[in-house]
Order: structure tokens, then C-alpha cells, then sequence
């Protein structure tokens, strides 16, 4: 027999590596163009499904292509997996529906769906076809749920045992039961005599236990049960806020039906983050693996809309022109007073749509919270109107010019810390993700607000 | 004996609350005014610590400075560890030395380090000091390491066996333990004879497998061996990528020394990912529990660079002064080119950004990626060329003007999609976060180039 400490030793070494070296990517581009078949599957081999996912989301299309061609055996499901969406669902693509249904049928049931989920319909059939009538059933059980819902990211393998078992009848189970088990599993959910969850046991609380204890002794209460129709987001804040392991899902009935766990909430609160970023970016549904079309197609729409409030600026702009014409000063200064409101209403932004995706902003301490922002934009009005002013009276020589920019200064910021934490809570008020198309809203008040209150002061005052 | 079926299917009804319900915080006022001790107790009898703590959270200062007065014993150390860091620091300052200390004395090491770090030196040395010898030596190592990194984090309650048990030995030790174990632990480390780690053996793996089988044939490789003094935003990545639940932290001679888990590594996610938003909107390190003031202080250094910026971009519009003096829709129409390349510059910059933090950007494709953005940006900038070409064309009724903004539009899009992704790298390159400062870097060169492109043609075509 080998020494298997030995062994271990040096994949742990080798492992624990954040990003993918450079020189592995450029030894399988080698392999690749050299066609070696051979080289690139000694090159993946010692690579957890994890790191080839992420050596193969580094390579172009063209070699991701020629990867398929060359050792379509690479594409196991873990490997799968771990890909990015967009990574895995070109090379899904290409792949044959008979490796793809070979490669997927031994993954828990919620990776098995996702996979399954992003092909297209033709496909997916040709998959389906190709699957054993019970990993059919499961996965047209799984896709019956709306996507971004627990009932989708479920996984239908976990352990569960009668409230009137002990300890000792559990763990005889678990070791008959033995490879019918779920590969990993933290916790054993209690049932009742309908299956319906009352409690939990942390397999290491079983396993310290004296044999005779009943579990209805040792187990906790259920913090969390998990309807399948709730979004993704919320079954994920709930992960967090009682520092889960794992949570049983039931059906309408009240039934155990499947269990979500942590490290598939982790990749959703990295999306939910991800979406509020891009959404407070004005980018939709962004990749890395995006093509210039896509990049364009994502951003575009938001782009287009953006036009719009400018535009709508410019013709307060426009009203002024007169003024413009004779204090050229004023269109000079104009840029600034918008850009600070702009600047202002987009931290007030950032701070409440973090409050909001983390439910610290409720209704409760709401109104706490708007008289904070416009009373922090206000004094940072009132800061930036002296440093301004001064800037600006040196600058053109002009007293009352300072105090036009001074004036329009303070009203912009305040305005601006105002819409910063009215718009995402009025839109979360109306249902709408507060993230989306906020930032739009609050340059386009902080941008009119600011162009009025400058020209218009500044036509009063100084002409 | 009671019927815990019952209890527990009530408490489960009851839990899984994603908001705290308002009627809750009223009820708590409303006993906090009345100075009602036992009323207050009664409300929170019920609570998870993670609940108490939300409810906590969302009372006013003086509201909070009352229930410490009236229910210090509410304070417990679980809902110690599960208040926000503000809202934490802020009570830990008002509640005596003896109380804090026996409230934090049967928390895991890591929850205790967090609440003791956070206090002030006084408050500091006065809790140490009623702290046992164990607990204090303990700490004291913990604070040792600095600030943010996976030492700081890790608990040392872990599990471990040496590599020649068997699982009849390791579950026999694990009962004689009992109590002594940490409370939840779900992977059993494996050490060799110097106690380093090398593998570890899932608890549910344990169960299910005969007495006789020696550990080291059951355990698996360990994946990821962290160093206490790495980051804990890299440690966080490692279990995002590798689906950790629980990882092994080691000493400068690589023993086993402490435990990172995955509840804690949820957290540092969340900041993470709070502080990469943040430093793109400007903001110094925000809370929902902020005064006005330190609103004030956390944006203005900020709102100061965009002043700076926003001057430099107005010294560029003052180069052009005569011409606007003679065709003022120049100054009409110029925020718009400006307002376009600074959006598309965000656009650019929030995938860089969050590409960078899931280490998909790296230096293998950053070439490709680069290409992508500008060609993104200038295919962007085609096609709002022709749109805002024919806007102001039939608006100002010129042609010159309409080609004038169209071909700035094309220029400053391209630069913002530079910019975008340059920016984000260059600073990552100097070892800079690349999220902080990156979005007034990119705005200063999309208000710059937007205003030298548009004026400068402008004043070369028009006059």
C-alpha cells in the first residue's frame, strides 16, 4: 500500500492557490495548439474541479473549443460546476448531449439542475432523453420551480430521521445506509410522523451522544424552514442572519422535500452583490467572458436612458443661455455644482441600498434616516459652499458670483442627500429593486437641481 | 416531562422572520418609556440573539443607553457578537467591565477576540483583568495578529485525531469529550505526529463508516491550509472557491493551531463586499447607526477629490470661454458629452471591479479584456454619436454643431471604456485596492477628455 500521508502532504501544498498560474494557462494554450491530447489531460490532472474550472474560463473561445474537440473527458461535472455561467453555458454547447448526460448524472440534484436549466430547449430534451427515468423525474421537479427560488437551488439528498429514533438507532442507519447517503451532510433533520420537520441535529452533537438519548432530546429547534417559492435573496439573508449550515425546504404541505446549504448561499449572495453593484452601474447582467456585442447590449439600454437626463439638464441649460452668453463664467463654474450633487447623491445612494439588501433600513428607524441624509448633505453643502466660494470668488473676481455658487452649493447637496435615500426607498416602496435604475434617478435630480439653482441664482444676481 | 414536538413546531412557526416586525420595536419603546424591567425581559425571552440583536439595533442612542440601564442581563454574549460593529462598540462602552466579561466568557475565541478588539485600551485592560488566566493568554494571542487577517478571525475550539486512529478510537474519544468539544464542529482535522494538518475527515463520513477503518484511509487531502496572517478577504475566497465549511489554520511551523468557519467567512464576504461599493461611491467606511457627523466625516474627504476634479475639468472648459461667449450651445450641449463618458466609464469600471475581487481578471486575459472594453465604448459611442448627432442637429438646427458632438461622443466613449478597465488595474498593479479612488480617477478623464474632445473640435469647426 502507498503511504497516504505522504501523498497528501503534497496536494495540500499544492493547492491552496487564489488565482491560477499563469504558467499552467500558458502550458495548456501549448498543449492545445499542439493538439496533445496526452499533455492536457496530465496538465488537468491534478487540478481540483474548482481550478480547472477557472483554468478553463481563462482560455478564448476558439481554445475552449479545441479543449471539447480534443478531451471532452475533461468536462466532468464537477468541473461543469464550477464554471461561470456563461463559460459553462457555451460549452454546454458544444458538448454531446450523451456526455453531457453522463458527466452530470453523478451531482447532487441542485447542480444537476442548474446545469440542465441553462441549455437551450432542444438540448435540453436531447439530455433529458439520455437520463435514467429517476434523475428525469427529480430534474423536471426542480425546473417546475420558478428560477431564483430555494426550490430550484434545493438539493432533494439530505438525512432525516423519526423524533422517536435515539441515537443509536440513527447511527446503525447511517452506517447501513452508508453510499445511499448524500457525499457530505452537517446536520440530521428530525421528522415527524408526516414528515414534517421539527427540529435539527448537528451530526457532531449525534456523535458525542451516549446511544440511548432520544433525538427528540437532542435536537434544536428549526430557526429556519424553507418554503420552495421564496426568492433565492431572502433564503440567503436568512443563511446569514442565523449563521446556517443547512435549512430543510418543505411543500405546500408542510413535508420535507430538500435542503439548501451554505456554500450554495455563498454563490448567491455573491450574485445578489454583484447585481446590486452592476444594477447601481447601470450595467445589466454583465460577464467577464462577455463579447464586445454583449458588453455593448448590457449596457446600451442604460446608456440610452442616461442620454435622456442629460438631455433633459441641457435644456435647463438652455433656459439660461441668455445668461450664459453674457457671464460665460457661469457655464464655466455650472460642471462643478452638478458634479458635487451628483458625487453626494451617489454615496447617500450607496449607503441606503447596502442598509436596504442588508434589512437594517426599515420602517422603523426610516425617518431617522432621511433627516440624517439631507442634514449630512447639508453640511457638506455648507462646507463645500465656503471652499467653493472662495475658489470661485478668486478665481473670477467676482463677490457675488462666490455667493451664487456658495448658495446653489448648498441646496444641490442637500437635494442630493434627500434623493439619495428617497429614491431606493420609494422604489423598494413600489415593489421594484431599490438598486435599479437609482442612481439614473438621483444624477438626473441632482443634475436639474443643480443647473437650476446656479443659472437661476446666477441670472437673478449677477445680470 | 413536556412535549417537545409541540414547543419546538411553535418556536419554528415563529422564527424565520426575514424583517424584525415593527410591532416589536414599538412594544419595546413603549416598555423602555414605561421603564418596564419585566415587560422588557418578556419581549425578549423569544428572540434569537440574532433577532434581539435587530431589534437592538434599530433603537434609538438613548433608547439603547435605557436598556442597558434597565436589562443589562438582555446583553448577552451572543447578541453581543451579533450586533453591528457601531451599534456593538457603542454599547460595550456603556456596560460595566464585570458585566461585558462574564458575557463574553462561554463565547467561541473568535466571537470574544471581536468584541474585545473593538473596545477602547481602558475598557480593554478592565475586561482582561476579570477574565480567567485561559481566556486572557488566549486573547491576548488572538490580538496579537493583526487586524483583518485569518489569526485574527480563526477560533481555536477545533477538532482534531491523529492520522493513526481508527473511527471506533475517534468516536469513543469524541464521547468521553462530550462537553469539552466545541459546541458545532462538522470536519475532524487529521495531524501527523508533529500536529500538522494533513487531511481532514467530514463528521457525517465518520458516521457512516465501519469502526475498524483507520482515519487515515477515509480522510481526503486538505484542499486549503490557511496561514494566519493572510488576508481574511483571500481566506474568504478560498472558501467561496473551494466550498469550504470549515479550514485549518496553521502556526509559522505548521501546526495545527485553529479553525477558520465558513458562518464567519459569510461575514467577511459581506464587508468585503460593502467596502468595494463603497470605496466606488466614495464613502469612507458607512453604518446605518452613523451620527450626522460621522456622515459628514466618512464623504467630504471624498466630496473634496471630486471638487478637485470637478475644478480641473471647468480649467478645461475656461480654455474655451471665447467660444462659448460665441455659440453658447456649446455649454448647452457639453455636460451631455460629459455626463455619457462618465457613465460609460462606471459601466467599465463596476465589471473591472467586481472581475478583479472574483479573481476572474487576471493577467492571462487582461489583454483581451482590455481590448473588449475599448471596443465596447467606441462601438457605444457609434452608435449615441448618431443619436445625439441628430438631437442636436435638429435641435440647434446645424450640421457642423451635430458632427462636432457626434465624433466627442465616439472619443470619450472609447476613453471611458479604457479608462474603465486601466484604472482598476493600474491600481491593483501598485498593490492599491482597486476599488477605492478609481471612479474619480475614471470621471476626472471622462470630464476632461469629454470637454477638451467636444470644445476643442468645436471651437475648431464652428468658429
Amino acid at each position: 500500500m502507498s503511504d497516504p500521508v505522504e501523498t497528501i502532504d503534497e496536494t495540500a501544498e499544492a493547492a491552496p492557490s487564489v488565482d491560477v498560474p499563469a504558467q499552467l494557462i500558458a502550458d495548456i494554450v501549448e498543449a492545445l495548439l499542439a493538439r496533445d491530447t496526452a499533455g492536457l489531460l496530465a496538465l488537468f490532472e491534478e487540478l481540483h474541479p474548482a481550478d480547472a474550472a477557472d483554468a478553463i474560463e481563462q482560455l478564448t473561445w476558439e481554445q475552449q473549443v479545441l479543449l471539447v474537440e480534443l478531451a471532452p473527458e475533461l468536462l466532468t461535472g464537477p468541473v461543469l460546476a464550477e464554471l461561470v455561467e456563461e463559460t459553462r453555458a457555451d460549452i454546454a454547447g458544444v458538448l454531446e448531449p450523451r456526455h453531457l448526460a453522463e458527466a452530470i448524472q453523478g451531482l447532487d440534484s441542485d447542480d444537476m439542475t442548474m446545469i440542465v436549466e441553462e441549455l437551450d430547449e432542444a438540448k435540453r430534451e436531447a439530455v433529458l432523453a439520455e437520463l435514467s427515468e429517476a434523475d428525469r423525474i427529480q430534474l423536471e421537479t426542480s425546473l417546475a420551480f420558478e428560477e431564483d427560488t430555494a426550490g430550484r437551488l434545493m438539493q432533494r439528498e439530505f438525512v432525516a430521521a423519526p423524533h422517536f429514533w435515539n441515537v443509536g438507532h440513527t447511527i446503525d442507519h447511517m452506517r447501513k445506509a452508508g453510499e445511499d447517503l448524500p457525499y457530505l451532510f452537517f446536520e440530521i433533520f428530525i421528522v415527524d410522523e408526516s414528515f414534517k420537520p421539527i427540529g435539527v441535529v448537528p451530526v457532531s452533537r449525534l456523535m458525542r451522544t451516549k446511544r440511548e438519548v432520544p433525538l427528540s432530546e437532542l435536537m434544536e429547534p428549526n430557526h429556519v424552514i424553507i418554503r420552495p417559492e421564496i426568492d433565492q435573496e431572502e433564503a440567503a439573508y436568512l443563511f446569514e442572519k442565523y449563521h446556517l449550515i443547512s435549512a430543510p425546504v418543505v411543500d405546500e404541505d408542510g413535508r420535507l422535500s430538500g435542503m439548501l446549504t451554505v456554500d450554495d448561499m455563498v454563490d448567491v449572495i455573491q450574485e445578489e452583490n454583484t447585481e446590486d453593484l452592476y444594477a447601481l452601474a447601470g450595467v445589466n447582467d454583465a460577464s467577464l467572458a462577455d463579447t464586445v456585442f454583449s458588453s455593448v447590449k448590457s449596457r446600451a439600454p442604460w446608456l440610452l436612458v442616461n442620454l435622456g437626463t442629460a438631455v433633459l439638464a441641457s435644456g435647463v441649460i438652455a433656459l439660461y443661455d441668455d445668461a450664459i452668453a453674457q457671464l460665460v463664467a457661469l457655464a464655466v463654474l455650472m460642471p462643478i455644482v452638478a458634479s458635487m450633487g451628483g458625487n453626494a447623491g451617489t454615496q447617500a445612494l450607496a449607503v441606503a441600498v447596502r442598509s436596504i439588501a442588508s434589512r437594517d433600513l426599515t420602517v422603523s428607524n426610516s425617518m431617522r434616516v432621511i433627516w440624517r441624509e439631507f442634514a449630512a448633505g447639508a453640511v457638506n453643502g455648507l462646507i463645500f459652499a465656503v471652499v467653493m466660494g472662495l475658489v470661485a470668488g478668486l478665481w473670477f473676481q467676482n463677490a457675488a458670483l462666490a455667493w451664487v455658487i456658495a448658495a446653489a452649493m448648498v441646496i444641490n447637496l442637500a437635494c442630493a442627500g434627500l434623493a439619495g435615500i428617497l429614491v431606493p426607498l420609494g422604489l423598494k416602496r413600489f415593489g421594484a429593486d431599490p438598486a435599479v435604475a437609482s442612481s439614473v434617478f438621483v444624477t438626473t435630480v441632482t443634475d436639474v437641481v443643480g443647473f437650476f439653482a446656479f443659472l437661476g441664482l446666477g441670472a437673478m444676481v449677477l445680470l
